[in-house]
């Protein structure tokens, strides 16, 4: 294993590369970690790195805000490949490389970015299948795989129903004491499958450790790792001292390997509490429904995708006869996310009300929200294409509040979604 | 005061707002401070929001190697301006400006990164007569002037022989409860002059609290502020969490600002005593004599430059003819610093050895330093031009090591001095 000279202490970089091997099993030998800033400011050295201006870059049709602003400056083209309840689709990639023509397009995409485990914002999670066919179509075309993966240990598995889920808590809390297990049971990341050091790995503390602490790794060919940090000789240099001192300090030498596993076993379990509380809670505001057939494209057909309409229960209640009548039509969709710390949802009610000339739907349901008291993060944000009129989507983060808070806040939309049915918003 | 979104938190922001104006009093009313991961990530943020691929940008001949190596892959064009015992001449910039045909050179520049305080490498310090006049020229040209100035509060004053010392020792003890008169002692920054917003200072915790925090702050007219604070959000965001937990704990909460300066004083004096022991040292070990005339345009004739040369005493001592014959040659020029942590030197001992095809008199040296174990900064690392043959400088940092490594590296430089005299390498 060859190691950069710079991007932190020794400390810093022999344990993200006894982690590194113990968790992500890297498919060749000499692969390289150097610390980085947080995976922003890596995102950021990789694209510096590996492009130049007017070059296209391939990206989940919703992506990460941050790289869309970091691309923006530096002249490049985020090009976006469709998705599934996996992430990016092997099948639009190959379509997108495949189709392109260099006359009209400029020169074919040589680096993607992609957030393949708690998708930005979609929550997606790509298994290792996909995650093999897209590596395989990257060493076809020659592309540079750069995998921000901070909520890769916030794997939560599929949603499963509140009454179904006694069993399936108590299975869980049988392999705390099993790391190997645990391991095992963790999609893989794509440095497994990479035989080529075609894949620059992010990892990052501030989701596992603290926000705010400024500090990971990259995991990639020693050539990579060399470029990438000369950068940072230029710019940050190494992560701060103190994160450095801290972290590796609790990880390393306090708690020790096995003991920092327990950790990102119990987050996870933690993160999937959470996630089921949230679903849950929407299930008990509002009646949810399965898909019968697709809802847009943004909401695959290989996860059941679920409706969520106003709840029959309180209909009686209702002395407004709009709401009454707009029973039966969708509020939103949404898919129970598998990963990660987001929910992502399509508004559908859009139909009940009529806007401004220049306002979009996404900004008037914004709206309604914040008024009421609950922020999301608006779905034009994530988009790398402009979205059509009438659609709208939106954000919700689960990983901060009490859950008294993350109740109010589901409770709140649903007060603005039997606004919208009843024609009053 | 305005102040930028993001950069970090609100305790960071009123600190250096507090310290800006207590210490640096800018001129104008509405200037804004931002956090930034220190002075090298701030300057690349600088050039990085100021600067076109193609721009010239205004430096000293000498300056801090790393802005070089951030300007070259930018495309930027690092254009020297001649340097006295007070830094950057307003002469040279006004001839550089003023000569400038944009034909020949492309556009004139219009940014400015300069080291006024303790410049790295050559130690010069800028007075406040200096500053105002190169600040008018600024003002005529349009320049923006990057101030980086880490060793603002390492200003040791002009060295003053052992002998004559212990009443001015005196003099400053007493005033070590005066945090006001230690302010007043000080030469004031750029922003104290700028009544048009077009300095950007960079503050830094690392010389002052601790090296690799990766903590400082920008102080600019607010419009920039906002621009740097945008690039901040796709890199590095904010100073680590933790620097900024720790430093503004203990400089704000624990300390305040009172205990804060008295540290700075003290750090002050701290460093002086060092100035003081590597010039009384090199008097000890060597002959050293003023210059009579200039000793090359490296070192100006505003400051007395000192030539050293094979301590007589020694000559007596020595068995080799080739030593005694050269006893009266000078062996390398300084000038005692007045602020910062270096030692800027110029060798002569070119004219006692032959190079080998392709090598320079500076890695000679370099390496004949090192083989008896001492490492200086070689001088080719801050030149903004390339070096004439035989020509060699170097730069000695004395802000590390006890007293003992200090008089021991130093005994290596007497050692190597008198081995090139003697021919024997």
């Amino acid at each position: 294993m060859a190691n950069a000279s710079g991007g932190g202490t020794i400390q810093l970089h022999e344990f993200a590369r006894e982690f590194t091997l113990k968790i992500y099993t890297p498919g060749y030998g000499d692969w390289a970690v150097l610390g980085h800033s947080g995976n922003v400011e890596a995102t950021f050295r990789c694209l510096a790195t590996l492009c130049n201006p007017g070059d296209s870059i391939l990206v989940e049709e919703w992506t990460f805000p941050s790289v869309l602003a970091t691309a923006k400056p530096m002249g490049l083209k985020p090009v976006s490949v469709k998705m599934d309840g996996q992430g990016m689709t092997a099948a639009d990639l190959e379509r997108v490389l495949s189709t392109w023509n260099e006359n009209l397009q400029g020169k074919r995409p040589h680096v993607m970015y992609t957030v393949p485990i708690g998708q930005n914002p979609t929550g997606a999670q790509m298994g290792a299948k996909r995650k093999l066919a897209i590596y395989d179509i990257c060493v076809r075309y020659d592309i540079i795989i750069i995998e921000d993966d901070p909520y890769y240990f916030l794997q939560e598995g599929a949603y499963v129903p509140k009454a179904l889920r006694p069993a399936k808590i108590q299975s869980q809390s049988e392999d705390v004491d099993d790391p190997e297990g645990f391991i095992k049971s963790l999609a893989p990341s794509y440095p497994k499958f990479d035989y080529q050091g075609r894949v620059i790995r992010l990892d990052s503390f501030s989701k596992i450790i603290a926000p705010g602490s400024r500090m990971g790794w990259f995991t990639c060919n020693p050539v990579f790792a060399e470029r990438l940090d000369r950068l940072g000789e230029t710019t940050t240099q190494a992560p701060s001292g103190f994160s450095q001192a801290i972290i590796i300090q609790l990880v390393a030498k306090q708690w020790g390997m096995k003991k920092f596993i327990r950790w990102l076993q119990d987050l996870r379990g933690e993160y999937t509490s959470r996630r089921d509380f949230i679903i849950d809670t929407i299930h008990e505001l509002f009646d949810v429904l399965p898909s019968s057939g697709t809802s847009g494209e943004s909401f695959p057909e290989s996860l059941p995708s679920m409706i969520a309409y106003i709840k029959e229960s309180t209909i009686s209640e209702s002395k407004d006869s709009k709401v009454v009548m707009n029973r039966k039509t969708p509020l939103f969709t949404f898919i129970p996310p598998t990963s990660g710390m987001f929910l992502w949802i399509k508004f559908h009610v859009g139909q009940y009300t009529i806007l401004k000339p220049g306002e979009t739907l996404t900004e008037h349901i914004f709206i309604n929200l914040v008024k009421e008291g609950l922020l999301i993060a608006p779905g034009t944000l994530f988009s790398v294409n402009e979205l059509e009129s009438g659609e709208a989507f939106g954000r919700i983060a689960f990983s901060n509040g009490s859950r008294e808070q993350l109740l109010e806040g589901l409770k709140v939309l649903e007060r603005v979604m039997r606004k919208y049915t009843s024609g009053i918003i």
